[in-house]
């Protein structure tokens, strides 16, 4: 059996990557990376509660300043507002990281080196999302690239994105038959208690609980 | 004017790194990621104090605890031996340390990104060097294409590394025609006060300054 190593944020997709990554038989190495953004203390809790859901032992969290330190993104800069209302506004929406999964894949890579592990899965979803240029196809392609040939000769990392091309709906409805335990995620940008419901993330999230007729089982702000 | 983000270790390639840059006309921005490795203060000092012998003024520290967590590194990992003796042994050296460079570009691309610079310069040596996998052009080539790829679409960041294809010789030349500051950089792996003269990288140097008939200016242990 071999090892994959899991971006697990801690919000749905995440959750659903956690639960297909299981389901292909991999043995689980879970990663969280905290980079003092926002909702950081209650997304580190979701990531514990998911781990500890499917008793995952292998697991790491990584703390990062850099992404703060270096800012640029509403959810590493308090003076940049975090965005509420409509989706599908055009262009990078300001809660872009500047090249974080850039940074969350390189860390996935050092590890998965070290574990000799065959899989970095992540939960990237490119259609039905807000647009990151870090979370396309062509990104995954290329960071692939940078892993052959930036390992050592014998490391062979493939990374999965199980998510990228399905809808939210998909993605709460393949949730739902492997069993992923959606109560533990969290997926809001700005609270921690209860979910916001409007900032663009849970906009996605609502949009996908409500298309695959699914009661999202966290709750939000009246 | 356009900015360059300097990979600023404090170590010789470094350094002539800056000169480079300076020389090139970049507007520099220095950054420098310390990793936890052995020699992490004296690095930092060295990096202080380069950025103080050309005024730099926009520089990054970046602390970073995952590759010491990862392990894997006779740099990262008490319980490895910095290798000592001689150079050229077959394989990738046990300083390797899995996928440095990547999780070191990701940081500088992140920054480059806010920063609207235009380059990340780099002091990676291909030939004349220890073998490391993410030192290698094929490396440099295809992190390019990610950071390309996974960036805003205004984004437009090249890699440049002037040192890669030079011998430790042509690099001391080159620092000399710079005037870069070696009096002020650390190499050695293992060692703070005098340089051990003994590990890979102290080697290294001193065949590089050897060959281009200059003496050293840092102090060795007897």
């Amino acid at each position: 059996m071999s090892i994959g190593v899991c971006l697990i944020s801690g919000g749905m997709d995440s959750c659903v990557c956690a639960a297909w990554a299981l389901w292909q038989g991999f043995e689980p190495a879970f990663l969280h990376v905290n980079y003092r953004h926002l909702t950081e203390k209650r997304e580190l809790r979701a990531f514990q509660d998911i781990a500890d859901h499917y008793a995952v032992e292998r697991r790491l969290v990584v703390d990062i300043s850099h992404l703060q330190q270096i800012g640029g993104s509403a959810l590493t800069d308090r003076r940049i507002q975090v965005p509420e209302g409509e989706l599908g506004q055009p262009g990078i929406p300001v809660s872009y990281v500047p090249f974080r999964n850039g940074n969350l894949l390189a860390i996935a890579a050092s590890w998965a080196e070290v574990l000799s592990a065959s899989h970095i899965v992540i939960g990237a979803v490119e259609e039905d999302s807000s647009g990151y240029p870090d979370c396309r196809e062509v990104f995954f392609r290329a960071f692939s690239q940078a892993i052959e040939t930036g390992t050592r000769p014998e490391t062979r990392i493939e990374i999965a994105a199980p998510l990228l091309h399905l809808r939210k709906k998909e993605i709460v409805e393949l949730g739902m038959r492997l069993g992923a335990p959606f109560e533990l995620t969290w997926s809001c940008y700005q609270l921690e208690d209860k979910a916001c419901g409007r900032c663009e993330s849970c906009l996605l999230r609502l949009k996908g609980f409500a298309e695959a007729s699914v009661k999202d089982p966290i709750s939000y702000v009246e």
